[in-house]
């Protein structure tokens, strides 16, 4: 643990808590050397068609027509995230997912108030894998939206020489929150509508999130009219390994070492959010309306085995971690 | 200590000892990639004048004529390295300094065996930072042979974006070894004659190295007849940490767990060897010519911290490896 608390102290020492902001989007070179410093940019001026104001309501509604996509629903907005259960137990909860046309979702917005409903299935939901090898089980339930959305981003798809594994595209109001954690990819996030705020820490203060593991669990409702609650998941689910700090803006949700970095993206603005770094995700009262390209996390050098020290997975430091748990609530499945 | 053998391992199971191989030179772009993985790779083809079979010892003669040249001198080729003196001590010896001209250093090659010649002052000894700051104190004692050097890389600077930091000249034969040590510079170091034999570790390695702490020296000669011997500097003097393995090709000098790769680089190959990397250098019998382009290494982003952690200085981590040091020879100046 103090390896890992130096590692923190000399990283913000060097680096500090400033996020650079290009007022146009980089050349394939440029946006090389950002890669390799690994830090998150702001960039403006990343035109592409859902940019074009033209993504109202009506708009979405009219092309989507009555097609069927898949909405994550919560009564809290933590969907990914820890809860603890009526039983007193904490479980790592995915979302109820129901689905719903385009504009059933949108009316949502403004009507149910005792669900939070975020089109988040962040499972290449514009674009997957599928469509960049070209097979035939290449499937978008927003295939009607692609000529508004590249299917990459061409300094990017030419900086890491790859096409993105995936691109997803996210619609949700103040009710939905992201849980912090980190991704394995390197991400380029576009808000096109409202406004996100991102809390972010460096992958050097993985450290203060408090890891630890998690039995599965999925909001279910048995019924159109029942509400939903937490079901546990078998026991022979895997345990899932997540942050114990939910929301790191709480008071005394982190250590005084850590040194989160607050980022309001606007619509028309693009964040490049580094493989590694923890990201807190908040947006605003009115729609919010966002895309998002993930890239493969390069394997070879030294990337891959600093993230996965810094975060104490599988190497000596976690026993020190697993060492710190006492009076936490983990239970094992 | 744990840590760091834990993090060797992670990266050599990644990563192999494989070096990559290029036909030509990178683009900008895809050197960057290459400097972003931060793994050695050898280049062929780059071609400039000095390579073009022209720097026989008649032309090199010719260009130089009569002036003086800065000539490291030891009596057993090892400059800048540690070497235990009559006193039964071990100190980190830097050589004797004589200024010669280049038909006197070629001269010696064939003729003086009882000594080790080698040119090798490392300090931008054809090009310095002086060159490229534009500033009146520009000097080379080789400014003559500038035509057939390149002041930098193309595909090299763009990367980076920035000029070199020193371009050197380097003229020895096999009696000259360099010590294993590892230079927070990137290294672009090309081959104009002979054959030169590195032995590469990861910065993930350093644990392997056992840097230690040594009292400072220099060789010094009375007078041209009289024997070099080794004399302490003023015991006000820093001292310098440096690896207690000084050659890692020699049966039992590094551990297991350690991966060394060996390189042999032929004239006209170019290799480039990241910051951080450890390498020891031997040369082929014949004179061998080389040019080397140092980079000032990155400081934003983790690598910097990275390779601090990995060498041990100024993290928890030296206090494992000072505890490992019972029964070494270390002295504190």
């Amino acid at each position: 643990m103090e390896c890992l608390k130096w590692f923190s102290r000399e990283y913000h020492d060097l680096n500090g808590s400033h996020i650079q902001v290009l007022d146009r989007p980089p050349t394939p070179l440029e946006f090389s050397r950002i890669a390799h410093i690994s830090r998150p940019v702001v960039i403006h001026g990343l035109h592409i068609p859902a940019t074009k104001d033209r993504w109202s309501n009506e708009y979405l509604c009219d092309k989507m027509k009555d097609r069927p996509i898949s909405v994550s629903v919560t009564p809290n907005g933590l969907a990914d995230a820890v809860t603890t259960a009526p039983d007193g137990i904490s479980y790592f909860v995915e979302p109820h997912v129901e689905l719903m046309t385009m504009g059933d979702l949108l009316s949502k917005f403004d009507g149910d108030t005792t669900r939070a409903y975020y089109l988040q299935s962040q499972n290449g939901n514009v674009y997957s894998a599928a469509y960049f090898d070209n097979v035939d089980s290449d499937f978008s339930e927003f295939d009607v939206l692609r000529p508004d959305i590249p299917s990459e981003i061409h300094w990017c798809s030419k900086s890491f020489d790859k096409h993105p594994d995936a691109v997803n595209l996210w619609i949700g109001d103040s009710k939905s929150i992201t849980s912090i954690h980190c991704d394995p990819y390197e991400n380029i996030y576009t808000v096109v509508r409202g406004v996100k705020y991102f809390t972010l820490l460096p992958p050097s203060e993985g450290w203060c999130l408090q890891e630890r593991t998690y039995p599965h669990a999925q909001y279910i409702r048995a019924s159109p009219s029942t509400e939903l609650c937490i079901k546990p998941s078998p026991p022979s689910t895997p345990t899932i390994r997540w942050s114990s700090v939910g929301d790191p803006n709480l008071p005394g949700a982190l250590p005084d070492e850590a040194n989160p970095i607050n980022v309001v993206l606007q619509a028309g603005e693009t964040l490049y959010l580094p493989a590694g770094w923890w990201h807190h995700v908040r947006q605003s009262d009115e729609i919010t309306v966002a895309l998002n390209w993930w890239y493969d996390i390069e394997m070879r050098g030294m990337t891959w085995v600093l993230l996965t020290f810094l975060r104490g997975t599988d190497s000596p430091m976690i026993k020190g971690k697993e060492d710190d748990m006492e009076g936490s609530e983990v239970e094992e499945a």
